[in-house]
Parts: structure tokens; sequence; C-alpha cells
């Protein structure tokens, strides 16, 4: 069978109060399309725990900030859905930008405190974008469950509250960080990174595993851990660090001592492109 | 049958669902309470649209800014739900704070140029916070309409934006204002006047008419139009007015001349109640 594609948000709620009203249980797995095996590990995680599988394809403009990479980031909607209909999606939401920002649209939607460190610090406005346009996801797919990669892990923190806040009733789940071979994180950006950046770009998650090394090792102090990180993704000439960080997993407050389950989150450029990965340190 | 009180918003969405399966059609009239004859219009003016009627009865603290009347702010639950139960309400939703704002909740939904003029350039972050609670209300009662007074005109003009924007697809009616024998707008706030200020409240709504005549002879600039209504409300030696302006009905944008629907609309101060009143000029 083929794959549905729908592309209004009215179109997509009064679908999903119908599949809601026969029983369907209904999984979202939002996407600014470019799939990879991170997008797809997701909605492999989603397709047995629904009956209605739905993905959204939506380059999101609000999210980018000026001077970001919004006009050359990669678009390909065939293959995209080519790759859907392969792991069992139902329904494709592919929206332009104008059928979710009409004329004289102007609704904006923050969460202060999880928005304000790390890439929120660095990419202003970008989590308003993304709280609002998943908020007009939620509202349209009326999901009972949706899934997000944990690479972007302030953006799950942040889309878990506001789920919670705006009392969207959804189960909102994690998809672990799906890696090349040597380690470095899939990402949409990769494909933007020069052969010497490629090679260098694995220190990110070399200088986090040092981290969790010394963790292992017994070492709780938040500034020797990210010591030993910062010695590793240094090492990397090309690599201007944004921001390298231990922080508790929960609150994304600043953490002195691993005591609770931490998130120690780098943030890096190679040239123009901006790579970010992150683990867990659980006491 | 007597009326079903709910209290957490997960319950009335749950019970919303469980509805909307059945094919029932779901209206919402959402208020603070201390129920008068404006709101009872607005609950008749939804039973016959709808199957379920829903009313919500919440004073919401982050509507009021710091120094507004949250404290003192009339709350009669019993008294209100009997007069509900006679309009023909099917479910009160009855929320504490708590409920509604559970520790940690941090989400702000903002529409910040229709929330820029008139009462919102007076009560600072008043908007946000009907706009946040409202979206939660919308998320919980998943309502096909809702009803909200034409009293509250600014309110219903950001209401229907956001309904819009968040692609909540609800269909959203006004419900025109309903005034005292001399003319008061009814609001819950009346019963804060002195019997001297009770006395001098009318005039609002008396000038708002003598503009009206004024562009019923013909006048279309807004200066003349404004002029008029001021001197009757400035004849009240106890009305401290905050504004008197005339606008676009539809952007809320300043208007020169009267050449499209147009909102005639006054705030005053009577001691420390804050008075509002409207009227829409129609070329």
């Amino acid at each position: 069978m083929s794959i549905e594609v729908i592309r209004t948000p009215a179109k997509l709620r009064e679908r999903a109060f119908s599949l809601r009203g026969t029983g369907s249980r209904i999984a979202l797995v939002p996407t600014m399309g470019a799939l990879h095996e991170g997008h797809l590990s997701l909605l492999r995680k989603a397709r047995p725990l629904c009956d209605t599988l739905i993905m959204s394809i939506f380059v999101n403009p609000t999210q980018f900030a000026a001077g970001e990479d919004l006009d050359r980031y990669p678009r390909d909607e065939s293959t995209d859905l080519a790759l859907a209909t392969e792991c069992g999606v139902d329904i494709a939401f592919c929206p332009t930008p104008r059928d979710m920002y009409p004329e004289g649209y102007q609704t904006r939607i923050t969460l202060p405190k999880l928005a304000a460190p790390m890439c929120g610090a660095k990419r202003p406005g970008h989590f308003d974008g993304v709280a609002t346009v998943v908020s007009k996801l939620f509202n349209a797919a009326l999901p009972h469950l949706a899934v997000f990669g944990e690479k972007d892990f302030q953006q799950l923190a942040i889309l878990r509250q506001l789920n919670a806040d705006l009392d969207f009733g959804i189960e909102i789940l994690g998809g672990a960080i799906v890696r090349e071979a040597d380690g470095l994180a899939l990402s949409s950006r990769n494909v933007y990174l020069s052969a010497e950046e490629r090679k260098q770009a694995p220190r990110l998650q070399q200088g986090l595993q040092a981290a969790a090394q010394r963790f292992a090792e017994g070492v709780t102090d938040a500034s020797v851990l990210l010591s030993a990180a910062r010695a590793i993704v240094g090492s990397a000439p090309l690599a201007q660090i944004e921001y390298l960080e231990l922080r508790s997993a929960k609150t994304l407050e600043d953490v002195r001592e691993v005591t609770e389950p931490s998130l120690i989150a780098v943030a890096a450029r190679f040239g123009n492109t901006r790579l970010i990965d992150n683990l867990v340190l659980v006491p």
C-alpha cells in the first residue's frame, strides 16, 4: 500500500480525529526530512507501538536564526517518502511554510528556563520555533505517542515539558543516538563537512567518552570531567567549541558534582557546520 | 440530571476524546466564575449548537499583573454551578491553579501584534496569560466550538488568531455585550464600584454611543469621533481614562478614518476598579 501524503494541518487534524474515533493508536515522528538512519530508527521504534504511524517532513523556518542554514538545508521529498514507506509510515505530513504560517500568523510559544542554556543561548529563538511548530504538529496529528531523537537532548527536554504544560497528554519517547562506525553522531548536516572536517568530527564523541571513562573510574567533579572532554575535543584543530557543559538531565541546570543523571553536551563548529553531541552520566 | 464536575486537564481530555468518539459535538464556554447574565447569554448561545456543553471556571492567576485584583476577584463555585446547571451545562471544568500550573510549569504563549495595544499595553503579560490558559482549555476540552464575550473584544481577536495559528480547528463565536438598564456593560468587577462610581460608570457606554451617533450622521474622521466620546466619558468626575481608541476591528491597528469595520474601545478606572467597553462601527 502506498503512503498517504497530507499537506495541511486542518486535513491532518480531521483525519486524526477520525482515526481516534475508530480506536486507532497514533504515533508521530516529526522530522525536517533529509532522512538518515537516525530518523529511521525513530520510525522503527514507533512502528510496533501504534496502529497509525505519522511522519512529518517540514523544514521549519522559524527555528532557524538569521544567518543559519535554512536555505541550504538538504531537501529531497521523494527519497524521504520512499524511505518512510519502507519503514511502514502510514501518513506523511508535508506542509509548505505557507500552510503552516499563513498571512497574519503571529503566535509564539516559549519555555524560558529550559531554552535558556546551551543551544538556546547560541541560537536565538530556535527553541521558540521548535516548541511552536511541534505544538502545531501535536494539534494536527493528535498522537498518542511521539518519538524524538536524543541527539537533540535539550529539544527533547523542552518538548516533554511543553507536552506536560499544555496538556497534550502525549507519551513522549526518546530514541538513542545512531552513530557512524567511527562514533560521529548521524546528522543531516554531516553532508556539509569537508573531508578534513569529517575526519576530525568524531572527536566530539571521543571527548564525551573520555569524560564517561573518568566518571566510570569514580570522578564526579564536573570540572574534572569537562577538562577530560575538552582535552580531546580541543585537540581537533578545526573544531571551534561553542559549549561543553555538564547539566542536570532533568532540569538542565548546572551541576558541579554528578549526583543525579547528568547530561554532558557539546556543540562545536567545523567551518560553517555546527555539530552537537551528548551523553548522560548515570550515578 | 446533575452537572458533572471535572477538576484536572488530563481527565477532561480523556472525556473529550471519548465524547468525540461517539460523535458528540462539544462546545466550550471558558469563564472565571462569578457568573452574571453576560456569561449566561454565552451558555444559552452555545447550548443549541452542541451536544455536550462544557463550561470552565478558573480564575487564572497568570493573566493578572502584579497589583491587580487576583486575590479579591469574586469566587462562588456553588452558585456558579447552580446557574450553569440551569443553563444546561453538562460538564463544569473547575481546576485549581496547581492542577493547571504544576511545579516546574513554564510554557508561555504570546501573540505580539494583537496583544500590543489597548489592554495589552496597560496590563503587562495579561494576554500571554489568556492565550496560554485558553490553549490549555482547548487541549483539555477539544471543543468543536467555543464562545467568548465581545466585551473583551481584544481578547476575542487574540483567541481567533491563536485558534488559527495553532491549528485548533475550533469555530470561535462572539457573544454580544449584555448591559444593565442604564447601559453599563455587565462585568464581575461591577460589584467593586461604590454607589457614586456605579452612578457614573454608564458614561463609558454613553461616550461610545455619542461617537456612534456622529458616525451615523456621516462623520468618519477618527479624531472627531473620539472627541465626541471623550467629551462624555471625561464628564464623569470619577473616571480616569486609560485609553479611548479607534482601531481596525480585524487587525486592531490604528485607523484615522472609518473605512472598514472599526472598534471604538474604552478602558477607565473608577477608583481601583478598571472597566472596559466597546462597540464596532460598520461603514
